[in-house]
């Protein structure tokens, strides 16, 4: 695969779907399944077809974005942040984004890291890969000018944030459709970074499984509710106008909101199938508005009942979070996370919530206000853990990512 | 798909792979795959090709043994003891079991719970298995004998055991290719449980995803070695004699050994690559043993080098794991554990050992005894968890699990 031209500007959908031996736009391994089936057309025994591997499915690491960002979400995401150690400097940096741009671009294309203690784990990529972030302490390290946003979000009533899942100077989130490749690639960066920063935090989520459902479903959370039909679609002009930051050093990049949202499923189970759909505005089996039919329809807020009341109730999470100001808008990209539960509970389970938006106090902070002073979902739900990040731009072969910040 | 006729012994080969709306033995999806491909094939547009979806892949809850056993080991493994209740008498646990037969039937076929408070969240079943087993304070409640080696095992020099991932009263194993499933079906078998039984302890283990490999590849574990090459293949008769029970109320059933390895991947680092073929005993590439060049070859332990040492150390792994004794065999079925690490560390990782054999002292308990004594893996591993359970035998459709023992 060749190095993209640094210069061109790619569009989403076509950078989020690469194969090996060749680019193919949009279907990514669903076209790969094509070829290997159209060698077996004339096969008619069932035994012998062989099974398509969505393993050797290779995203660009290179490119105008970061990937991760907008490639079609993966079946595992593990977030890790990590506090730099007080003797790093700039040159340190420098050497460190140096060290992890290589690795991880060697990693999502399924070849071991440069010295890979265990060679063999490197593949297949399964559609790895692995996006950076910068705190406001990596910044400040770097001398570089930080974009206004990038600080930790207003306290908010409903928040109980522990340390243990909060801030960080660097954010490396890895994502891929094979946990045992995410498991990999998270322990050699680590091992890069290990003389640079220490894990402050680590976060394991997941999503339906790589083939598991169909292409393009809008994840369930563990309430069971559709989650994140609002988001606009990469590749779109509208994707690119939420998403992609135009500013500086962070042109091409995007900021990053990374919550974890404990979800109390032992009391939600006291709430009858009404009451969880009054709670969000939507239907349950097909996450459609209360008004509407299909997951895609348009809410209307002004419907109201035969007595009066609105359909969508005015607490409802998705009234909520609806503004008519435009600009408020986030591309949402979470994770669903289940720990062992403790004492009586039969769950821990929540939701890593990650959103991308260019300017996260324009864009995230005021739908959190809105939410933090008034949506049912308040009840069940509690921020444990909260993150803001600045995601610089991609780079093309022989770059690394902070470039822009750094060189 | 129709009931299995309960007198009926069915191999392990035909039990594994089933599809909804027709048995398929072996191949499984591969052969799912081949229909949605003949209905394509016509097709010449890569774009318009279905994705196959493993999702709908359905394993068969009924049948003499168990499902999950001599399943095709899935991607995803949480594994669950439990403490029973003080007043959960005999007929206590007949209802327990008959509820969770009840709803672990449903689920593994993609069907809600009978009380299921998420019912959208049951579908894909993914290939789901849910396995019961039974530890000595559960047959003793019962009333019933318990198999004579159903106890902790022998104390190892090596084990620094933790009770939060030792012992139980009640195992269960949900093991699938999708994690959102795998938590569905953990969280409802737990409510139902609630009333008869607190969680002890809970593992969430992973291997290759579905389709990341080619079907039958051996899993690699953590430390990058091919781990399970000596198994014996279900369906097999080798298979049958070493897993399946033949005593009483536990004909059709196995033992299981649950081990918790802790394995110390940042001091493993300090080791090469040659040294870490010594200590297991096989070449790192492909898993061959060091005096062969295919995995599956025949270790020859008397080979010797130029020097007269003997080419397979006779402190590796695989040495001391094997015996001249035909009864000393286990079927091992893990998984790999990656949890956030702690303190100056990069990994918290290792190896949920899950084996099967008829009578654990006389296959499991000498085979460890003598990794005990002498193994070179013992430098970076370490046992935190153990437990032992009798895994009743599999019922038809109507009856439970545990009723030769409770009915």
């Amino acid at each position: 695969m060749s190095a993209p031209d640094s210069g061109a500007r790619r569009s989403g959908s076509t950078r989020r779907q690469f194969l090996l031996g060749g680019a193919v736009a949009g279907v990514g391994a669903a076209a790969a399944i094509g070829v290997d089936l159209a060698l077996n057309q004339n096969d008619s025994s069932a035994e012998q077809v062989s099974v398509p591997l969505n393993g050797d499915t290779v995203v660009p690491f290179f490119g105008v974005h970061q990937a991760g960002i907008d490639t079609d979400a993966q079946a595992h995401g593990t977030f890790v942040g990590l506090t730099l150690r007080e003797d790093v400097d700039r040159d340190g940096l420098r050497r460190l984004m140096r060290i992890l741009t290589d690795d991880a671009s060697r990693l999502t294309r399924g070849e071991p890291a440069l010295a890979d203690s265990e060679p063999e784990m490197a593949s297949p990529p399964a559609r790895l890969t692995v996006t950076f972030g910068f705190g406001p302490g990596f910044v400040a390290r770097a001398g570089g000018v930080a974009p206004s946003w990038l600080a930790p979000l207003p306290a908010f009533a409903i928040d109980r944030l522990q340390p243990e899942y909060s801030d960080g100077d660097l954010l490396i989130q890895f994502a891929g459709d094979d946990p045992t490749t995410v498991a990999h690639a998270t322990r050699m960066l680590l091992k890069d970074a290990r003389s640079f920063a220490e894990v402050k935090w680590m976060q394991h989520g997941f999503r339906r499984a790589y083939g598991s459902v169909a292409p393009g479903t809008t994840m369930r959370n563990l309430f069971g509710q559709v989650d994140g039909t609002a988001n606009p679609s990469p590749g779109t002009r509208d994707f690119d106008t939420v998403v992609w930051s135009a500013e500086g050093w962070m042109a091409g990049g995007t900021g990053a909101v990374v919550r974890r949202i404990q979800m109390d499923l032992d009391t939600w189970d006291m709430l009858d199938r009404t009451g969880r759909e009054q709670s969000v505005g939507r239907y349950l089996h097909n996450g459609a508005p209360l008004t509407g039919t299909d997951e895609h329809d348009d809410p209307d807020f002004e419907a109201t009942t035969a007595i009066g009341f609105p359909v969508i109730p005015e607490f409802s999470h998705m009234r909520r979070a609806r503004s008519d100001d435009t600009t408020q808008r986030i591309f949402r990209r979470a994770y669903n996370y289940d720990e062992p539960p403790t004492g009586d509970r039969v769950s821990d389970s929540g939701l890593i919530f990650v959103s991308f938006q260019a300017d996260v106090d324009a864009q995230f902070t005021p739908i959190q206000r809105r939410l933090d002073e008034l949506d049912l979902l308040n009840e069940w739900t509690t921020p444990i853990g909260s993150a803001v990040f600045a995601i610089p731009p991609g780079c093309a072969e022989g770059g690394y990512i902070g470039e822009t910040l750094l060189a």
